[in-house]
């Protein structure tokens, strides 16, 4: 029979099982970090209809996109999990309760170039706290709380996650009036440890014709530093009159004493005046969070406050906050730099091994252990014992229990701890006990 | 702005959330029996290499699929968890360790005729054991306990592991000289009764042409009944030489015997002559499960034993023994017959509640009771008392922890529980006792 290659697509994340139990914790710890903080799970389809999720698209994403026809329906893969989430809420608004607060963990896709550690399929963890017609501020201070909490949960502990607000530059970008320009100015303050304040100052006179007074507000601004306190001084100091800007220091300094309620450390957070997250979709608060031993591989959770999450599907005014980890690169990264251990993971707590060819009492012992809720795998085949053994610890299994005559006889079960080496003869309970 | 509608896909099931919690809790309950028998994760891509997932599909299966072009690749959405299975163990053999027990808890997706309890995308909750050349017949009995376990957690109380051994039917077919016939023969048996005893040998005589012999060979073996143990004795007794019989009647005597030492009690499974599931993959012991009082819905977790899982991708031989549970459809059905109650389900265990402006007690309380583990959510919104009670209401969230004037002062808190009306001053301390 001709064979057909067996080929994993490239941009494709598929892991060993040891890799897989990691990946899976993960998720889980992730997951419960969300509920313990009253999300509520949805799980919307892969495919929706193109025009419903395309209904906002455009630009670099529409390139992306997997998208189909079948019989007369034109498909598409999502791409995200916050269009789906925009759809759903306005589709079922009348049967949610606002605030709404859900998760969704689940895979998106995006046909992006392939290249290392970019993935077309890949895991979005989100959560989100939709109002209807208002949403409390301290939502803004609650998702970075969480954040926190998620990544001791990993056991990432070197991490940062830093805070602005769009108003704070939507308003300084209108005092210094270059509303306009504000994409051009952002990307060259953004360089300005590469090329020096001078060059840039160069840049906004000659490239940008922006005034001696803009250009002064706007170093002003860049140069702010200090401790987070410092910043909301400098920044509540600035002079600047301008509403949204004044409305933007407020609510950083909210979710600033908020985010302390919540018992985030100072250590933990910071303001960065430079994060913006896009220009069209945040309109207050907005988050990244950088590993800082590996700050060059980006932000590994982003997020923040909108206006409008469903203004594409009807005209209620739906405004939210939340924040995304894109799961699959941040496993990446973390295998990639070490951060992860997939040797010493097993699923199975112990393995049963027969030196007999009956496999009654195996069963047995079996049974009686998975009843006390021990993950207990017997091993099957009439291979040498060497051979099972080795299956045990090829699998990381850290126990194995022995059956011969002896142990038929008397009682007492033969446990061999793999990773110590050592082994001792215990009567079932004890195993049990010792095993639980 | 012009409104797109917001629609989901038919055929596509989207859930409310307090449905999506308890059709995650299945799926939870499913993959805890999973690994409790220590099945390994894996999670393949939901698009493949349509040349890859193509390789041994055909016929009905081909209509149905997403198939659709991207750059020049040509790609298939997975229509099944064993077509990405055999690549997998093909592709990643030298790193797999045999026997491999894997698990796959994952959406695929076939475009069938859109109809009420029929879903393009489902999950599909699927265990197989894959020898590397030969895999004992014990696995088969293992199987059918997983299956006991799984319901058994689902709290399915009443229903029923039909068994039988495909080399019983090759074997008997071969017997009576009517291979050629066999799968009329199959589809006439399964109306016998509607049709009745005679008018089946009439069509086995008229229209199959069937020799006076053959006949009596068929109808001596679909007219066995009794318990299992009877059932096991008339088909020894059948006088059947053909050894393909003989050893299927062998096999499904030691599958009988081993599922007995695994614990599954005699009224969860039986012998069921009749079901053969599909004929040219499976090759011994075949599976299908039934809910006693809903026979009508079908099958809801069938399996089987299979000769080669991956022979399209490699020459090795990998035999392997499995199961399905198609959760999306079982979901349905259970909510569609009233089996499911998803009125009763929260995510939070308790939402605190400030009757004063400043929230600085209520985030401090909440975050002890995170500490504890203990699931709470914060109403943030400066709305009516009445609409927060009502908040929690609508989400079922069983307890209301109150903080006024009044607890702040003493430090005792106000709990009240939802479901009985009554409330109760306690310490925190208490409190995290009564949630926990």
């Amino acid at each position: 029979m001709n064979k057909v290659e067996p080929k994993t697509l490239s941009g494709f994340m598929e892991l060993l099982p040891n890799e897989q139990v990691l990946f899976n914790q993960m998720q889980d710890k992730i997951r419960m970090v969300y509920e313990k903080f009253g999300f509520l799970p949805i799980d919307t389809p892969v495919i929706e209809a193109s025009e419903v999720l395309l209904a906002k698209a455009g630009g670099e994403t529409e390139k992306q996109l997997y998208s189909f026809s079948k019989g007369d329906s034109n498909l598409t893969l999502r791409f995200d999990l916050t269009v789906p989430l925009a759809k759903y809420v306005a589709e079922y608004y009348n049967q949610i309760t606002f605030p709404f607060r859900r998760y969704q963990i689940g895979k998106v896709y995006r046909g992006e170039r392939a290249q290392r550690g970019r993935f077309r399929e890949f895991y979005q963890c989100d959560i989100d706290v939709i109002g209807d017609s208002d949403l409390n501020v301290i939502n803004d201070a609650e998702i970075p709380a969480i954040i926190y909490e998620t990544f001791k949960v990993l056991e990432l502990e070197n991490f940062t996650i830093h805070i602005n607000n769009r108003k704070i530059l939507n308003g300084l970008f209108i005092e210094a009036n270059v509303q306009d320009k504000s994409a051009d100015i952002m990307r060259t303050i953004d360089k300005i440890d590469k090329i020096g304040k001078e060059v840039v100052i160069a840049i906004f006179k000659d490239d940008y014709k922006m005034s001696q007074k803009s250009i002064e507000t706007i170093i002003d601004f860049i140069e702010i530093d200090g401790t987070t306190d410092e910043k909301i001084n400098k920044l509540e100091q600035l002079n600047i009159k301008n509403e949204v800007y004044i409305e933007g220091v407020k609510e950083l300094k909210q979710v600033v004493k908020y985010i302390r309620l919540f018992n985030v450390p100072n250590e933990a957070f910071e303001i960065d005046l430079s994060i913006a997250r896009g220009l069209d979709y945040y309109t207050g608060t907005v988050y990244e969070t950088f590993l800082n031993d590996y700050k060059s591989v980006g932000s590994v959770c982003s997020g923040g406050r909108y206006n409008e999450l469903a203004e594409y599907y009807t005209d209620k005014n739906l405004p939210g906050v939340g924040m995304s980890i894109g799961l699959t690169r941040l496993f990446f990264i973390l295998n990639d730099i070490g951060l992860i251990k997939t040797d010493k993971k097993s699923i199975s707590d112990v393995l049963v091994i027969s030196m007999v060819e009956d496999l009654s009492k195996s069963i047995e012992v079996a049974n009686i252990l998975r009843s006390a809720k021990i993950n207990t795998q017997i091993y099957f085949d009439n291979k040498k014992i060497k051979t099972k053994f080795k299956y045990a610890d090829k699998l990381n299994i850290p126990y194995v229990i022995v059956i011969g005559e002896d142990e038929i006889k008397s009682g007492l079960l033969t446990i061999k701890d793999m990773i110590h080496g050592t082994q001792e003869q215990l009567p079932i309970e004890q195993i049990i006990t010792k095993l639980s």
